[in-house]
């Protein structure tokens, strides 16, 4: 094993460019198979970009390969969420009680051309685009591919295959078809659909609502929200019911509805969407699935990455860093010194998919946090509480939002287990009238923290039994 | 919709042809698609027939038909846990502390041949062998056959097709394969697989070890369970690591090493199995795994039934019974006057499946239980004073295990949240010395029921936020 080996690297996407741009400087051999055009010179969503947020875990991998100063001026910061009741009032709700704890809106599209630029800036690394793999043979490390270009199939070989080509990979498509070892496999979708929308800028290009601010239309059955791009425009998705309640996608189906339904629910923001009716008919309405998988390795030839091995629902803006956060941790465990491809797959598999599992889990409890809770008084005394709490003492005291997105060097899983022990304390000592928002800061700290290691410390013991 | 429509069930396992009973007794036109032989005429597994446990939610279902009198003969009662340790001493470990509760021993084979003929014996029902379903079209109601007899093959329509066509069902590939709507699918491996084994009777036809418990020899690491046969034998389960640990599926490859591992961990069982390394080498090695699914149904055409919609792991002996349950709970809801199949389907998913998916969970809780726990000071205690709630308090207590085996009224997951929650309160004080077994058993009964609703109170709240 020498890194002279020949990596061969499915999907050109935000995990697949870092990827290979990571191995690139490491000295390895990188080929990449993208089956889209090159999105440099193709533009694929005419004019605005789908942008996603982007935060610590995500920007501890760009220091890694070194072009954090190149990704901050595609940064769009929102310090909070902006909350629209259906009255049309707004109210800022920051993301922590500690200033310089943000996330940031960035377009998809910015970044991974960016990392595309530098990855094929290396002599060691190369990308074929229009390149579709169609199956993988994963004993002897032999991938299929079909080119669109002149329509022919061609098979390559490799050393190593990493697949990096997302939710819908064909890699892990090839490991659950071949059943040639047990491969624990999970699809889980919600009943809710999302819409792509968007907030065009005002006449003079500027933002028609603060720019700063993921923006949150609440209404506990579903919920719209919107995050800003560079143009001064907002990308605005709406999550709903495929088929609950009396709105869902499946019945609106005429303007005059679809009209209807924004009027109601969402007056403010169709103010500012005279282009409403026309995108919802024209863009389509995606599912929310959950994908979770095991082992994500064959052997020492092939392995799984990013979206391809652990897919999850957008609602904690976890997507993109957790997929970086992957490429960061495969390359501490190179630096390991194991001595075979195997062992290193075995290692990377081992430490991060504990984490793995729990931002997909996280996520699906931040889509009912974020169409409901936020909008309940309990809800929003403890918001107010940690608020205080991180402003007052912002070294002993962190959220689980904070931990999860700020926290860059603790697991997923670490943070999902204190978080939900700290709320669940939280909760239950307002409910009970335990704590106060009146009482002394410092008494209600200690009283939090202690009863979140008193669950913590009940939950191990059951836990134990358990497993 | 009348109760002359045709309904097609593929598969004449133990769960197929219970429905096909009652469905017969509810006047329905039934066809019945099989793909092994009969296995009234056919002697599958040569000799001793492998057995199963059966409890008090599948005798609510044969009471349903009207067989219990017939079952009885069937059952072999085990009224506890006989633990082997590894010096080759036993004890018995009750599983309730009420006399009238117990588990049963009962032959696959001839309970599936008593259902059979059950259903058989009615005009409007119809079997048909050696007929395997090769696909579904769920939305047209066609079913596609391979005849084995004479290689052809042929489609049949139906009103309704069911799905019991257990773990590896056709009608579920059909919906995974077809992607025509939003298919949640997991199946999920333990890392361990499965091998029968046996204790034959002794030279008087005599039971080798006591007949009426259900004995385990648990290492931690693996176990060795045994249940009897009416026959005088025992069928044997080695529960082992494919591949970790130092004796594990893989690396068993000679004879002298089943032989060193037997000796080593399971002497006394080695003393009942001259035949062990013939049956070791000769018996295939199975997979264990959890299959969950959603939707069951399509429409009002397709539903998924038994281990087709919810294949579990076997360590809570739940898993037929769990099966027959799915036919009572079905039944209830044909009594419920919808107006249509989508609505009966739409109405049993409903009610069916937080059950089903608890049972999935509560099994691989009692694989660690069984293999481990059970011999740890701890346990024991919880389970003493659990014994001596239910022998002086029996209205008052049932543990997680009596909720979930001798509790047919309560639904699997109730059974499943209030018996965590137990066993949360007991352990927990327990550790932290509020509870001994030398307390007032009435005092320390009152705290373990304050404790549990405290902390079903704590969850609850808790888990509203996440909701």
């Amino acid at each position: 094993m020498t890194n002279k080996e020949n990596i061969q690297i499915i999907g050109a996407g935000l995990c697949g460019a870092l990827l290979a741009l990571r191995l690139g400087q490491r000295g390895y051999n990188v080929e990449v198979f993208e089956k889209r055009p090159d999105l440099r010179r193709v533009h694929i969503n005419a004019g605005r970009s789908i942008n996603l947020a982007f935060s610590n875990r995500g920007i501890k991998a760009m220091k890694l390969v070194g072009i954090q100063d190149k990704v901050e001026p595609l940064c769009i910061p929102m310090y909070g969420r902006m909350l629209h009741d259906v009255e049309g009032n707004t109210i800022l709700s920051p993301y922590s009680g500690r200033e310089d704890e943000y996330i940031n809106s960035i377009s998809r599209n910015a970044l991974n051309a960016l990392l595309l630029d530098e990855a094929e800036a290396l002599d060691n690394v190369t990308f074929h685009f229009n390149h579709k793999c169609t199956s993988v043979d994963f004993e002897k490390g032999i991938s299929q591919f079909y080119k669109y270009q002149d329509q022919t199939e061609f098979a390559k070989k490799a050393d190593v295959i990493i697949g990096t080509d997302g939710a819908g990979s064909v890699l892990r498509k090839s490991y659950f078809l071949a059943k040639k070892f047990l491969f624990s496999f999970s699809q889980d979708y919600l009943t809710y659909g999302y819409k792509e929308l968007s907030i065009l800028p005002d006449n003079n290009g500027d933002y028609k609502v603060y720019k700063n601010a993921l923006h949150i239309w609440g209404r506990d059955a579903f919920m719209l929200i919107a995050l800003p791009n560079l143009d001064g425009s907002f990308t605005v998705t709406l999550f709903l019911s495929y088929d609950e309640g009396t709105y869902n996608f499946n019945n609106l189906t005429t303007k005059a509805r679809v009209q209807e339904f924004f009027n109601t629910y969402f007056k403010d923001a169709l103010e500012l969407m005279p282009n409403l009716v026309d995108e919802f008919f024209k863009n389509p309405t995606s599912p929310l699935g959950t994908v979770k998988c095991a082992p994500w390795h064959y052997k020492g030839k092939t392995l799984l990455m990013g979206d391809a091995a652990h897919a999850i629902v957008p609602f904690y803006g976890q997507g993109m860093n957790a997929s970086f956060e992957d490429v960061v941790e495969f390359d501490k465990v190179l630096d390991a010194g194991h001595n075979s491809w195997e062992a290193i797959f075995k290692a990377f598999e081992r430490m991060r998919k504990k984490d793995t599992d729990a931002i997909a889990d996280l996520a699906i409890d931040n889509f009912h946090e974020m169409k409901g809770h936020v909008n309940k008084a309990i809800f929003r005394e403890k918001r107010n509480l940690e608020m205080a709490f991180e402003k007052q003492f912002p070294n002993e005291y962190a959220s689980k939002y904070a931990l999860v997105t700020f926290n860059e060097d603790m697991g997923y899983c670490e943070a999902m287990l204190r978080g939900r022990a700290q709320d669940k304390a939280i909760l239950n000592m307002l409910a009970d009238k335990e704590i106060t928002l009146d009482d002394d800061l410092r008494e209600t700290l200690n009283k939090v923290k202690a009863e979140t290691e008193h669950i913590l410390e009940e939950d191990s013991i059951a836990k134990k039994m358990r497993h």
